[in-house]
């Protein structure tokens, strides 16, 4: 990963609940850094996310504390406390305002996170922060993720070359407690926190949001966006409106870096051998195509069978039937890897079994759906359900 | 199982796809038998759905066919023929017209089902049906299911005594393919079928449509009633209005033979340990309350901790967070089994794990949640979520 002019990283092990290894993730900022945020849609939001969904107003950011082992959700009055004692510690490690940290936490509900725990570690880490380092933040804000996920793209904003990077933490769960997805993207580029903030609400909805583990949207999920601006100084321009036409190729770019950190996402949720990627076409509306998708995404049924290798299309039609969406089925088509077993609401005549049972044995699976009543079409990205999910989530006490 | 004047049953191993065990019931019905019907809101539904609903409109029945084995379901033209040939055969049979037969199929979905397979059979099952045999009607019926489902009830009706038999089999699954829910109630009682069908719908919404294992709507859900009226002959008096008040008692029964069938499936659940009743209070409406209820149920993060034995109240926070119904998290209490674990948005503090952990060992698992904003309550049944579902659902092809 190459660096971000204008970011600093450190981490460290401030043994909030794992031994042997770092949990606590520091970005320093330079002055003038823009942020934009998006987060859980949860009615039970974790106190970071209240914490940023506030701050987010001032439009700047100086610092990023995440921690993991302790998500600070469900932790009442306790839990605001500890925001505000953490973004304190922050704030006077770099001599900036609390109202410029931005929080997440990720790991156990309902523990009350003790911040004080992050008393002189925040200064040291204030004091060794450097512009390397990326695969450890990436380390250190994992929970049960199997790997660390990370991704780059370097991309012309007018004649300036800018770079974008991201990291992001997966659904795994946490030993006693729930998943969070956490994703944070920095660049060097000179984008106002407005233009920033529209990016982001653009680019989740084929990313971030077009992705699903097992349905269970986490109090904590958080999504953060920097730019330092740095590269102003070797001629990048500011864009300070979306319309601006040399915002074009950074806005794919940076479409690109949360597409590939949501993809690391769904390929390494828990247990999960295989990536499956839904893609249904033919429906009445994107909205439409969208909620039958995630409807197959999300049914255990048509999960335990990737995970059995099965090219199982009755489970698909299932799942398709209950989504609620317009849907007929003697035109329903059916495809796994390109080879078409459904047609017209039938067994395709000429499918091989063989051929199929060969193909789900890939690592990538990809569903198609062809619903021939429209053009309304989506994608969305999910895993297979093993007994490695169930082992994950209910053996722990056992 | 006591019997039901009017009704006679028979079942026969037919060889749809099963080998050594009856895969086919037929249920004969007296003349002016009424019927009502319930079905599967998938947009998918089998070609039995079709034919029951469309059947329906005439009120009488004079015959029940249920094969087991093969689902009829996403069969195109072909599953229209073979429910067709069913009931022509049937009809044949015993003499009726073929709309007065009622069929439901369950098993593999996007096989054809081959009818004339029912040639001959059907036949002589209905020269040996017999007023006997429940338990072995129930068990004719079954896929996965560990156990036959049935129940009974005694009611006064005016002066005369009436009874009410269900069977029901549950989702279970059935390699390579999908789950079906069908439930059959039969009554002496002389009720019209318009009564019959009101009984039904207020009745299935607090008990099979309160019931989830894994959250994938079938296309074959399937619940008839009958009701011959063979009692009218003892002194019941005939019921052709809802608002007739010698139908309380009644109505009552017939719901309490529902709620002990829903209860039956839930807790043979596909790999299933624990029965699990979700239980929401304080929420702004029942409606609201049951989407909860619901978001709880499904909830694989929530049913891997009951497999688990794991009091995870985390989980349910979450689930009810993503509900996408009013809540507020620093109002949420939570209790299992009784014993309260969280309350006012975080850990009861006088709660013991040692306590709660012991009850989690139960074979019934209570998860109360109290959102503490109005009056709307309700309540669901699930299971817990095992290894042994996803081996089910995963393995087969292995």
């Amino acid at each position: 990963m190459p660096t971000i002019a204008g970011v600093r990283l450190a981490t460290a092990a401030a043994g909030i609940r794992y031994k042997g290894r770092t949990d606590v993730l520091l970005a320093l900022f330079d002055k003038g850094t823009q942020v934009a945020g998006v987060f859980t849609k949860s009615r039970c939001p974790s106190a970071a996310v209240d914490w940023c969904r506030a701050k987010l107003k001032g439009g700047e950011a100086r610092a990023l504390v995440v921690n993991s082992g302790n998500a600070n959700a469900f932790t009442g009055k306790t839990g605001k406390q500890a925001t505000d004692l953490t973004a304190k510690i922050a704030a006077k490690a770099i001599a900036s305002s609390p109202d410029k940290i931005f929080l997440a936490s990720t790991g156990v509900i309902g523990e009350p996170l003790d911040a004080t725990k992050f008393n002189g570690v925040l200064d040291a880490m204030a004091k060794q922060a450097e512009p390397d380092g990326w695969q450890e933040a990436a380390a250190a804000i994992m929970t049960t993720d199997t790997f660390a996920k990370v991704a780059t793209a370097t991309v012309k904003l007018g004649k300036a070359t800018v770079r974008i990077n991201g990291i992001a933490k997966g659904a795994g769960m946490i030993a006693p407690d729930m998943a969070t997805m956490l994703a944070f993207v920095f660049t060097d580029a000179p984008i106002s926190a407005a233009v920033l903030q529209s990016l982001l609400k653009t680019g989740v909805e084929d990313t971030f949001n077009a992705v699903t583990i097992d349905g269970d949207t986490s109090t904590s999920d958080t999504l953060l966006a920097f730019a330092t601006g740095a590269a102003a100084a070797h001629g990048a321009p500011a864009i300070k409106r979306t319309s601006d036409p040399q915002l074009k190729a950074f806005a794919k770019a940076f479409q690109g870096v949360l597409a590939d950190l949501a993809e690391q996402v769904a390929r390494d949720g828990e247990g999960a051998r295989k990536l499956v990627e839904i893609k249904v076409e033919g429906a009445v509306s994107k909205k439409s195509a969208r909620r039958i998708a995630m409807s197959i995404a999300n049914s255990p049924l048509v999960k335990t069978a990737v995970a059995g290798e099965d090219a199982n299309w009755g489970r698909v039609v299932m799942a398709v039937g209950k989504a609620g969406e317009p849907a007929d089925r003697d035109k329903l088509s059916i495809a796994f890897n390109g080879i078409r077993v459904a047609t017209r609401g039938m067994r395709d005549p000429s499918y091989s079994e063989t051929e199929v049972s060969a193909a789900m044995k890939n690592k990538t699976i990809q569903i198609k759906v062809g619903l021939g009543l429209g053009k309304g079409s989506d994608r969305v990205l999910t895993c297979d359900l093993t007994k490695e999910y169930v082992a994950i989530n209910g053996d722990y006490r056992s």
